[in-house]
């Protein structure tokens, strides 16, 4: 159980989301101390929640190939061979994204035809939420792999947004066929061809944030970029707008413009799918507080009862692209 | 005169920036309907405003060489011919970006040493802002280019900002100096390496927003996707909070909230330097109104009065990019 704040903020996520998910059952992975006491505190209910402890711990600099090697009894690592051993149908982590990534390869598998996983997550804006990929796992990309990555995000977004023909577009720097990097062009003329996805050509930086599309698909430098910039300007923002009202006598007269404010909050967003394994796992924020993991559980529970790995599996087997 | 809302917008803002700026002095380059009767209406003043009336148009869609063979008469080229021949010391446009970025380098030429020029803008963050480049000139980025930009960028932001040794990072995906693409790697050791900036390593995303660098360093795809993205999300946010409290009923406690959400305005911000020219040429958002076009006269009124490509020429020539 990794993350910036450990158990002490995933135990009450976890009693939050019980109490709010009727279906949920949740295997514990973690050291024995600190889950066995919190879960007395929090009084999580027997009859859904079970224990694995482990005795090690996988650091934020451990590089994720030692990690693979030396750390067998990481709680990460148990969490991914329960999930691999059919003992659970997702694993939800806050730990080291490499680590997470290179573990779910190794002991999960990928799907046919896919080389690496991509990160798949939403961009905090309230009401229909834009999904971006890949958010950090593929430095650089070839036109094959974005394409990939639309098969993969169409399907994952229609499972877990109800939608079943979303819009997906590509992240490019001008909306005009002719504008962008020749993978980008290449990427696009492929999307045009394929009816399995509803695709609506390309979107600038400010699309993301103007409802064009439901999923937008880009290189892992470019996503991971974008999406810490828009978190760290909302959370900029945020600041400024709690800093002025507190200042203010009239604060019962300003809940609202809190309650707006709030439905963009990145916390309501955390959550990041790793989309092309064999099987469901969600990476949580490392730094995310209880709120925020319990949205990340909301998405890892949502992709689990799609059975989200299957769905994807079938679109690309129907989509050709594995014999690209 | 350019820009989606042309002279109708433009002159207003003249007529501002010359109350403020008392050493200004304005040629006008447009259609003479236009100007004549909003010059009158907006009484600028005779001895400090002239006018070149010019008989083309550049459209939206004109591509940049066909502007640059046929279009001899439209008021972005004969601007740009003013700065070439002296009699302007610098040129501010709110038309087509590709196309004042090819009539530059071909009126204007480049300084020794660069291939293509860069754009730079700040984000929208008050205080301090952090400056960005590029901003899509260069899609694809070569690690001596990278280098390029940092150089140029740290010398324009000297001159802009008043700071003589602003702080430079360059856009990564991981603070650690051995995360993202091989080629940030590449140029991070370029940059660690000159003694003529200084450089402060990798910044992510939301670094940009922490006050973590004065300068940060990118291509072109990347930058101008952080751009507008960052333009779309702060534009939203403030139409939310403007939503709530337009429903309010006491707006008058609300005005330090309304004062403080405006200094983070992407209007503000407004004016991108093109970089890497041997003179002045800003460029403002096509969409830019009023306030917005006072702000790119702001800054190409210091970028001249810093004769800021001289300044930048000679950085590049102590840095020894050209040999490289």
């Amino acid at each position: 159980m990794g993350g910036d704040h450990g158990p002490r903020c995933i135990i009450p996520a976890v009693a939050r989301s019980l109490a709010k998910l009727p279906e949920l059952q949740v295997i514990l992975v973690g050291s024995k101390e600190s889950l066995v006491a919190l879960s007395h505190e929090y009084r999580l209910p027997a009859e859904r929640v079970s224990f694995r402890y482990t005795s090690e711990q996988i650091l934020a600099d451990d590089s994720p190939a030692s990690v693979l090697r030396h750390k067998r009894d990481a709680s990460m690592r148990v969490a991914i061979e329960l999930v691999r051993d059919g003992q659970a149908d997702g694993c939800l982590s806050a730990g080291n994204t490499g680590a997470l990534m290179v573990l779910s390869r190794a002991l999960l598998g990928t799907l046919e035809g896919i080389e690496r996983p991509a990160i798949m997550a939403a961009l905090p804006v309230a009401g229909k939420p834009c999904y971006l990929l890949d958010l950090g796992a593929n430095v650089d990309c070839s036109a094959r792999q974005l394409f990939e990555f639309a098969i993969m995000g169409s399907e994952a977004v229609a499972e877990l947004s109800g939608n079943p023909r979303p819009r997906v577009g590509l992240l490019n720097i001008g909306r005009e066929v002719n504008k962008g990097s020749a993978r980008v062009r290449e990427v696009s003329e492929l999307l045009r061809q394929c009816e399995l996805i509803n695709y609506v050509g390309h979107v600038e930086g400010d699309g993301l944030f103007r409802d064009e599309a439901d999923l937008v698909v880009c290189d892992g430098f470019v996503g991971n970029v974008v999406l810490k910039a828009s978190e760290g300007l909302a959370h900029y923002l945020q600041a400024q707008v709690r800093d002025v009202l507190a200042a203010h006598p009239l604060l019962a007269w300003l809940s609202p413009l809190l309650r707006r404010l709030r439905r963009h909050d990145p916390d309501l967003y955390n959550g990041a799918s790793l989309l092309g394994l064999r099987a469901v796992v969600v990476k949580s924020h490392g730094g995310a507080g209880e709120r925020a993991f319990e949205a990340a559980i909301v998405q890892a529970v949502a992709a689990s009862r799609a059975r989200l790995a299957e769905r994807i599996a079938e679109r690309l087997a129907q989509s050709g692209v594995q014999s690209l």
